[in-house]
């Protein structure tokens, strides 16, 4: 698909693909005959009967997960909203590239494919706080290069980022589209102080002003509020949903770009789940406005796709689990 | 090492290896100079210098994890406290070696060898309402089973169990060495009733009356109300500390097992951290009283080694991070 204008992205996030109720229906009833009490695997069953569903098939293992790292620039770290300088963001690319990042060591831990997309870096998007980060042709290339990366025969996706500034254009589209109090939305991202944490809060507050047409609208929200790498993981989780690859959030990042889906249809998420409860203090309430409990709870706090990375392994467990358990009636064990 | 008396088990628990704090600072060191900002990895960063302390080396991976499963039969299923027959620890046995349990399938996915060990399940131990669940011998044969089980190139140890009414003889050794009302420490196990509850919960009173040398005594509540698996537990436990061999500890029963140790001497679980918190009620209070935070979260209540398999690969994918990534310096990024 290619997106000529925003209605083509509202098309794509109303037509949606569904879950396949007869595989989801097999792999319950696969579920209750496997050699162990019933719900003793806990959320790995869940996780197991909905990725069956996704995948239109009773017994799939996961055998090609998919991590891809979506990089911007972002005007608004002109306000200091950052306690490490944009070049970083580059830097980082280059240490993705060569294979020294966090994201690299656990993508070949949990066995994933890694793709590194670094968007118009030397363009970074407008100061959110003076009007649109993004014009509607620089949301559209970015939602596109989302929507590209994915690799169609990935059977679960990951997206990550890397973009200084990016908890603060992620903060303002929570409170573009959930309310409250800019202060309710903002955390230390990298390692911002308290005077830091009260520059955030004006900034985002500044920059719903500047932007009144992102309030409560999923994809105006991204497009003025958010960064190419944001508009990407979107643009990509949807991919996802039209190939019905599931997928595993990150971060506060990545679960603001989802939310602007979410937004956009409540139904656009229901091939995703929550692969961690980052550190960064808004993210809990973020995950429970979209509906989805974290998988895991380990203070992460670095994006990059990381927490979701990691994330990988439990749903390849679960899905080993399900697919690979035998049956009371092949163990030949007396089921209670 | 040969376990002739409970003597000689008190001796290896007095003389611990200990971390090597060399090994540990320099670990904290190269963590403060990867490529991510401080402290943003978590609990991975936390895993990691811990695991670099214990086998005494700054910046290694974990690549020979061992899981061992110990299987035995209890006295106690006598009283009706498990909603399943016994004949299923046997028959599970079967179903590990056959490769069809769920153990087995996470071992595969974490790259773990596994060893399956059962211990005399045609003699089950004595019904501890009666007495002492074994006597010295028996006792001294399971410890020593589990001491000799452990591979000793092995870099991380998992001790998984099976045994149709342990989570009743955990309960019993939970109350014996922490007090309370013996309902405090029962829960539905596989999956008793309400009535099935209240039927353990006076099992469990039972056997403390029965024996009152177990109170507060760590060796005397593992033999008197323990199982041979769990003293095997136990065995492997202390013997991975002597090799400093890092341990996670599993669920309920697992933790129960491990609690004699702690009871024994406070610093002997430093070697170990818990992989889950599992769904069966008491487990969270167990973990409170010997100090430790589980990693995971997911409603898991199977034993078997399952979810601290699972954990498995937090703890991989911490030191695949720790030594795998790069340095500010060697990706030539700004770090703040």
């Amino acid at each position: 698909m290619q997106f000529a204008s925003l209605d083509d992205i509202c098309a794509a996030l109303r037509d949606l693909t569904d879950v396949d109720q007869k595989a989801m229906a097999a792999a319950r009833a696969r579920d209750a005959v496997l050699t162990k009490p019933p719900g003793a695997l806990g959320r790995l069953e869940e996780i197991a009967i909905w990725y069956c569903g996704w995948r239109g098939d009773a017994r799939p293992e996961v055998t090609a997960p998919q991590i891809i790292v979506f990089a911007g620039n972002h005007g608004v770290t002109a306000r200091g909203v950052s306690a490490f300088p944009a070049d970083v963001t580059e830097q980082m690319v280059l240490n993705f590239q060569a294979g020294g990042a966090a994201v690299n060591q656990l993508a070949r831990t949990v066995g994933a494919r890694m793709d590194v997309h670094a968007l118009a870096l030397d363009v970074p998007t407008a100061d959110f706080t003076e009007g649109p980060a993004m014009n509607d042709a620089e949301f559209l290339q970015a939602v596109q290069t989302g929507w590209d990366a994915v690799d169609t025969q990935a059977d679960l996706l990951v997206t990550g980022e890397m973009g200084i500034g990016n908890t603060t254009s992620a903060a303002a589209i929570a409170h573009a589209l959930y309310g409250g109090q800019s202060t309710d939305w903002v955390g230390r991202g990298t390692g911002v102080d308290e005077s830091g944490l009260a520059l955030k809060a004006a900034v985002v507050a500044e920059g719903l002003a500047a932007n009144p047409q992102a309030e409560g609208d999923g994809l105006e929200a991204l497009r003025c509020l958010g960064g190419r790498e944001l508009a990407a993981m979107a643009g990509a989780i949807l991919r996802a949903r039209h190939l019905r690859i599931p997928v595993i959030l990150d971060g506060f990042i990545c679960t603001a770009a989802a939310a602007c889906l979410h937004a956009a249809n409540p139904r656009a998420l229901g091939h995703a789940m929550a692969g961690h409860k980052s550190a960064e203090g808004a993210h809990q309430a973020l995950l429970e406005r979209i509906g989805k409990a974290p998988l895991l709870d380990l203070g992460m706090r670095l994006g990059e796709g990381s927490g979701a990375a990691l994330a990988i392994s439990v749903v390849k467990a679960a899905l080993a689990c399900h697919s690979g358990m035998a049956t009371f009636a092949e163990a030949g064990v007396s089921d209670g």
